[in-house]
């Protein structure tokens, strides 16, 4: 045998050797987040304790110092608060929407104030109502046929793919600019179709933004199956009057907090890996799935190195961002600090898809990367999990300017929206064990990325 | 260019455009799939209409007659029922089971008898209880410390799989051989910790078998939080009584039926691609998961080939299998037909894994045949799907030994033990989307079976 082929051999054993022991270590880090009922309590805790986190909100200021205590339980080795200014927008709960026909009668719909929307005015909003399925179809129709009138934009989510996040970006700009879209034609308000693929009486909220320059006119989601209803009774009469009412305001601004907790790194403890979820949650939920659980997971990295004695090179750094859902403030905010600090981040890495079943990660990074990432397929096989190039997620998206790797945890999403931003989003909507194998997912891609770097 | 060349250049230039057409197919039947709500409409008029279909019942009769009519509906080229004699197994509900102690005080716990379980008398067994995690431990005590007592066979479902069907295999031998076992050291009855990985007040059933040397006794399963609660009770007071009543009998067996449709070949309508679902259910339960759903799936794969214009080569034959539940005897009248009839059956598929999103498909079949299936790997990747050697189906396993390749649709497992064989198993717990990923998946693989043979 050659010099040079024994060389060559002994690299590959070492490769195989190096799978093998990887693998073992993987399997047990999945058979530690499996068997453990500590993030189901924990979610369960923050879920019925502290629902309703919406960011300035007294419940995500507890949530926040809950966060920090259970991580200490947890046995992180540092654990602490990251300032960040938040806006405060309250909702009065129990908006009205009666619908009511001279033929046909009337009912009230479930709608919900849109994130960041404002109220309509104390006595609510009586107007006629129109039914537009497109921005197309309403500047066909031109302020002649749409002053004055309600705009309900019925934009169905497309069933045509996959992976359901692709319905929900092509349905969310009706969400977002529909207000704005329609005022520009003296519209009154805007009742958007809820973003579900699912039939339900409860309405799902979002985030909305106007158009500084246009004139700020109330906006609501209203369920799906009232959606539905409305549309049928449009098309018997289409001199509906609509009565809606809602109540929101901004409070000032307030202090909030992103919760931090560090792994402190045996080697290189300046190199950091970045894990995180989002504290807060809409105010109609327990935010369960959005995102209590990416929390969780990212706790649960911490806790099954803690758990397994896995002592890491570089420093593992989980984060609870706040406010994710309005302003990204935790995110950015995040980010300045990381850069003001010169920090090397080496990867981060993101859990915001809820708690069903993972199905791989999506990198948002360079093609030596993705190349890289590849190479650990056959560990993650077992567990059905592949990679591919995409989006990193929306707290850690900041980082990217400094060039750092972004990674999203993809999960199941086929009932991702059935829950999203809406009352069902509960703590028992997630099963323990679909939650623990994200857990052991991320844990095992950080404990290879610490390994062999990214 | 050599001529031979040209001809290899021709070859792979026609698998490309081949592949890029199947892709195209293949991608209208998920679109189909996931567009249409008729099987969620017919699982739930299944579901809310026939719940507790167990074989020899008077809803499995009608839910016979339904199916026919619901594949005479969509299109099927000829519907026709298929006889098989089957045991009809009769359970009174409400079962009783008191647990009392006199430290702790007493405690009804829920409990279901296992199918063809005997009851206890008329007046119910009393007596002291003994916990056994294992057969081992069972056979160390021997008739000592078991004689008149009744054995809690408490053992865990094992969390430390990934698929939950390898820690159901591990369990099952307790519920199908628990009451033979334990009576051989003259137990009274045995209680078996439900089957589930969660913890839940409801038990799962599920059939057990007698060894017919040794006297029968009662067998029932207990839900896992009860069995949590008796267990402790047992550590503070290993003096409890427990208090058990059950009343099941045999009725004479009855004539029963499996459900056939066929979408006939257009060129070899004598050879047959066979893919089936069991109509029958447990008698506490809908039915929905375990196995509304698979007979759904093999409904769809003729809906959609009807409404997409798909003319098969081959015979495709939809089986709505009778008694999955207990003896199997639809399956096996279904082989035995086949066989005398000697029919050529290309392949079998079976979904009876529950309605979650499906992950692959795993062949009880040649080398070759996996080999043929990993080509088309590539076409499923959009959809997740990988293939796999393993498990078929029990349904149309009887049609092994003639040679046929068996194929499983393997479907995210991870929730399917909190529903299957238990009374939450029902029309709401199955998520439309979810389940017509299974139909579309199904299809699509019957496309390029018939298209290409096996």
């Amino acid at each position: 045998m050659k010099i040079t082929y024994l060389f060559g051999f002994i690299l590959l054993m070492n490769t195989v050797f190096a799978q093998k022991e990887d693998s073992i270590q993987i399997a047990s880090i999945y058979k530690n987040a499996l068997n453990s009922t500590i993030a189901h309590k924990n979610l369960n805790y923050l879920c019925k304790n502290y629902s309703e986190r919406l960011c300035g909100s007294e419940n995500a200021e507890k949530a926040i110092l809950w966060g920090k205590e259970a991580m200490q339980k947890l046995g992180f080795d540092t654990v602490y608060l990251q300032k960040t200014m938040v806006k405060h927008w309250v909702r009065e709960k129990n908006e009205i929407c009666n619908i009511s026909s001279t033929k046909l009668g009337q009912f009230n719909a479930n709608v919900i104030a849109l994130g960041e929307s404002v109220g309509t005015s104390g006595n609510g909003i009586e107007a006629n109502v129109i039914e537009i399925s497109s921005f197309e179809e309403l500047k066909k129709l031109g302020r002649e046929k749409i002053a004055g009138k309600i705009v309900f934009f019925n934009f169905k989510m497309n069933n045509d793919y996959f992976m359901t996040f692709h319905a929900y970006g092509d349905a969310a700009g009706y969400r977002v600019h529909g207000a704005s879209e329609a005022a520009k034609y003296d519209a009154k308000a805007v009742i958007i179709r809820s973003l579900s693929l699912i039939s339900s009486k409860n309405p799902h909220t979002g985030i909305m933004r106007y158009d500084e320059e246009i004139n700020k006119i109330p906006a609501v989601a209203i369920s799906t199956i009232d959606a539905d209803s409305l549309s049928t009774w449009l098309k018997n009469d289409n001199n509906l009057q609509i009565y809606l009412k809602t109540n929101t305001k901004f409070l000032p601004e307030t202090l909030s907090y992103n919760v931090i907790g560090e792994i402190r790194g045996e080697k290189t403890p300046e190199k950091i890996i970045t894990v995180g979820g989002h504290l807060d949650s809409w105010d109609n939920c327990e935010g369960a799935h959005d995102d209590g659980v990416g929390c969780m997971h990212a706790m649960e990295v911490g806790r099954i190195f803690k758990d397994l004695n896995i002592k890491p090179s570089n420093t593992i750094r989980t984060v609870l961002f706040m406010d994710e859902e309005t302003n990204q403030r935790g995110g950015k905010s995040y980010a300045e600090e990381t850069k003001s600090k010169n920090e090397t981040i080496i990867a981060a890495l993101e859990s915001d898809a809820g708690g069903f079943t993972p199905q791989g990660f999506s990198i948002d990074g360079n093609e030596s990367q993705l190349q890289k990432l590849q190479t650990w397929k056959p560990l993650f096989e077992p567990y059905g999990l592949f990679f591919k190039k995409g989006w990193g997620g929306v707290d850690i998206h900041p980082l990217k300017e400094q060039g750092v790797p972004l990674i999203g945890l993809i999960i199941d999403s086929q009932r991702y929206f059935d829950y999203q931003h809406s009352s069902t989003d509960v703590f028992e909507a997630v099963n323990r064990r679909q939650m623990q194998l994200g857990s052991g997912s991320l844990a095992s891609l950080i404990y290879l990325i610490d390994k062999y770097g990214l």
